[in-house]
């Protein structure tokens, strides 16, 4: 229960962050598909740890291995298994919280749900586990370009340091610094902000913002599988995400009706709205306008500070700042919200094949 | 597709705003448990049309009847059938949008996706298929009384009027007030606000906040089928709402992480933190603390005013603002939001019973 | 969980023998299928009981009620919920064994599983359940219609009379008598076989077979979903049911392989096999030949004659025969198993719509 | 799609016949249980190919690996993958069949669906997808194990050399010859058929017979998720077999309702049945007796004969007996039937303990 994602183009993970290997079955990918292999890499490059000054040290190259579902360089229509094994743990950084629950993190109610728990570099609720969606989602990336469909996520804000509006920046410039936003002057900003944040031993949060653009109308279910209630819950699945918004988001619950309606007009057979606080969905199915929404990620939770805690007997301990980390998630998080994104658009575009007579 | 929700204690609806009746079957709800019809009528009530100036004057009892699934007062473990016959529809008020797209509504997506659909008050895609989810949860609620769990929503702002933190308010108060704010001189003003917007003919947005006490710690999955990312989904999937964010939310995303964490401390024999930014949750998995999240409800898109569209042919047209709506939807949201959290907290509840051997 | 079949053409049902209803809402059916209410009350005439002198005689009409999902006699997409209301339960018959258990019925199951139980005519477990898969089953035989699909069912077997092979009969036949044998000198041999049982108080079982013709290769999924398992499960589900064999089934395994091979030879552009032992699927999937299979079910439980047994407290008891029971099931289950195997068809023809690119 | 099976305690496997490697993510085992890795690999060792001279000699140790959900020996709750890597593929002995459709296989019916397929052993539609199953089997039934219920399946027929009764025979002899059948004279009997059409280059068919002993009352769902259409499905999915009966199956159906009841007694306060043509299940339900059913296997399609076919393009063609195969499938499938066996009883074991407050 709970490691399985999707209906029709369904993902099931498994592995921790300090196991063998952690990896992917990809059950329900249409037959047909060549995969790119060198794409996959790639995504799995973009996430990687070690990738630049603001990220963790750790190292680890995520190279994948393909096990099945594939022949001849294309998918056969049966399950895409696809592993990365593990190569830079290391575990004896652990052995100091082998009892100890860090604040904020998953030890204690993995210690009260399960009780008995791989200590490990967080165990299976490590961050690490997002390698293998981030590759599950180059699968689908690879199927959504057959149809036109283009995911861009970038970061849009670092501390209280924002980006401007997704419709004021050019989106292909994303990848230009490692931060990952493509507002350029504010990318320098984040970086100083994160920089400083590394050296004073803490960390910050920050926000994704994502735009889902060639979309065709009609996507998501009615009634409990919205399109943005599955985006929702696929972003929230995401490790330190506390928040999830789309459209017009929080802010649009401050405006009138009147203001936020966005009006239809047809333009060369092509129905269209002039504006899209809807966020490219009503009534939780796409309407083909540019589908967009915010990530909200809290600052991690492992800090380079002593903490105070408790035990596994409840006794008052000392959490020692060990360990390599990120100051700041989101610069990684950008290409697992795409994945995400990704996985939610491909399911639901084959759930539509069914719609109609 | 689309109309079921939950894993073990699992509900399933159906029903258009102008059909026959509206309604839900509820599968996996324990057996043994003695159901309160007065209860569930009267969450139904906190929920019903025309209870207030502040709400639209449609006018339906929302008597509901129950079909199977009860043997002498008590669940027998088989699917219990609740259905609420439609009475007071005046699907006339429609005929004049038969073809029409309304800005901001479901039309045009359903039109788009299905090639088909009921017109008449939206169809499917009205929020009246909210009452049979809080039939469900009616019952939901019944199950966690049993096991100590209370769920507790209220309006938390209304435009830009907001009401204090929930841990400075007394949530007995919740309905003492028709715009259900237990923040009482914020409530009045609250009240004027929705009304001044009723007699503008247009219609605002606002916020519900959900507290969810006396849950144990180890629910929800890991991974995907995270507490929030389910409590998420399930906010997202009830109509107008456009964003989610649970304990420090967006807002977190300012904090540095030595702000942010959560410590630990043991009392009684009880491991507890002293601030909740995680919002109850950690690693997906409840921690015995409060729950809390935060609810974004865009304004009603039915405004009593004129407006550009298209029709389903893509001419030009105007839509006049006819039938009967409310000016601002949270105040009726209040139940529905505490429905869909105990249809997840019922159904994590039933799921963690089985986690360990 | 249990009361719901399929993953994309999806039922619901519920209700018990002697509540206020039976029912069942359909989620998934695709939009724009025109909904022949006739014709769904047709094959509920089919099942009802009380339909001739084999039959049990409780006297009820099955007339149900489309409460949505249906505008202008269309499907709309949304969940369709129809409802059959129960007229002639007799309750009373029933309260001599309220804390009883009958032999081989499920009513010391449900005791054990669940602590309660709606004893009047077996509650749910009574098979006034498959009414509501019978109307559920005639919507997807609507839409199979619609792509060339046909499904006939008939009796092959009462105790040991048994009818020809499927293919030397003419299944136009199968409703010209009230045994619903199409192979005209067997059908009267059993109808007195079950009018001297019926005399005898006693019950005896049969064999129903069922033939689709038309369906396309290229249904079923692999490994765990196989068209035939699926299919099995389908007919397993069905009361009184013990068995489920097709193609060659049990006979064919005292088959050699050089035998039981289904060569392939082409025509007209055509793959076919020269035989079918494989009855139309191999490796799970349909390959374009007739899908036949067999289902067994038991002598009815229920018998008008005295029967030892214990009650809820352990003590022995008699159980005496009384109520309104069919002296045998099978020609009532002809349209039972088809509708199962419409509704399998059905979700297998959507979800093969996404096997390719 | 298809390759998940189970509720609570699901599995999804992976994998081609001469691919890398097969393998299975077993999601929702219970935390806390002990994992005996000698006794998985005692289980793959009972269906590995080459294990005797009545089974094909393709030679696969079929060791496996863990790559996580363990920890210090025992399970965490977590997502335990099972890989076993392919070490005696001989691939080319495939190249004379690529594009060639072999009788009675998945050939033809995998390109129709898909459009491409791994030609190479049936790809995935090959038997040896079932070690997977029979790993995750082994971890099903060490759980099994720790609430005392037993799965024990034998040969009880090849061709048409049938054993006694499971009733008459003692079970714990299984293993003790090689066609692994309790009946010693016949196993002798079965030994000398299967060796006697291997040298006529031939294959033939048979059944296994399953016990499950220990079985408290109570699992399996009404109505869809009845426990013996569980089972029928999970044994439907195995390669070969073509029926399912259970209890008094298909010989039932000529018997009386009076002769067939199985009346209910009581004993040192337990209830049980002085007959057991129920198969140990009433209603779907279980009832506490012996759980036993019976498995039936069509001979194997590949023989070592010229057989006539046609070719993707239509052509006919012959296809000649190749590669290395099993002259009758039945010994080896004791294992798998028991695994899936196993799995099932699993799933309701857990889905069970939500079925009352």
């Amino acid at each position: 229960m709970g490691n399985s994602f999707g209906r029709l183009f369904k993902i099931t993970t498994f592995g921790e962050s300090h196991g063998t290997a952690i990896g992917v079955i990809i059950d329900g990918c249409p037959a047909g598909l060549p995969l790119d292999l060198e794409y996959i890499q790639s995504e799995l490059t973009r996430r990687k740890p070690g990738q630049s000054k603001i990220t963790t040290q750790r190292k680890e190259e995520d190279r994948f291995e393909i096990q099945s579902g594939v022949f001849d360089g294309v998918t056969t229509g049966t399950p895409i298994s696809l592993v990365i094994y593990n190569k830079d743990q290391k575990s004896k950084d652990y052995s100091h919280i082998a009892d100890k629950f860090r604040p904020s993190h998953a030890d204690f109610t993995y210690h009260e749900k399960y009780g008995v728990r791989d200590y490990r570099g967080g165990g299976r609720s490590s961050a690490r586990e997002t390698a293998a969606r981030v590759a599950a989602g180059a699968v689908a990336k690879l199927f959504l370009k057959t149809i036109g469909i283009e995911i861009t996520a970038y970061v849009s804000r670092v501390g209280d340091i924002s980006a401007r509006q997704y419709s004021e920046l050019d989106l292909s410039q994303v990848e230009q610094n490692i931060v990952r936003c493509p507002d350029t002057g504010t990318a320098e900003e984040m970086i100083r902000l994160i920089d400083q944040v590394r050296k004073d031993r803490d960390t910050v949060g920050g926000v994704v913002t994502c735009v889902i653009s060639g979309a065709p109308a009609g996507l998501g279910e009615p009634v409990f599988d919205k399109l943005h209630a599955e985006l929702g819950k696929a972003m929230l699945s995401i490790n330190a995400v506390k928040g999830f918004e789309y459209g017009s988001g929080f802010e649009g619950t401050k405006m009138r009706g009147s203001e936020h309606n966005d009006a239809f007009f047809e333009q060369d057979g092509k129905v269209s709205t002039k504006s899209n606080f809807s966020g490219g969905i009503q009534g939780g199915i796409s309407n083909g306008e540019d589908i967009y929404f915010n990530v909200a990620f809290k600052p991690v939770a492992t800090i380079m500070q002593d903490q105070d805690s408790v035990n596994e007997k409840g006794e008052p301990v000392t959490v020692s700042g060990k360990g390599r980390h990120d100051p700041c998630v989101v610069p990684r998080a950008v290409p697992i919200v795409e994945a995400m994104a990704a996985l939610v658009i491909c399911d639901f575009y084959l759930v539509n094949k069914t719609s109609r007579l």
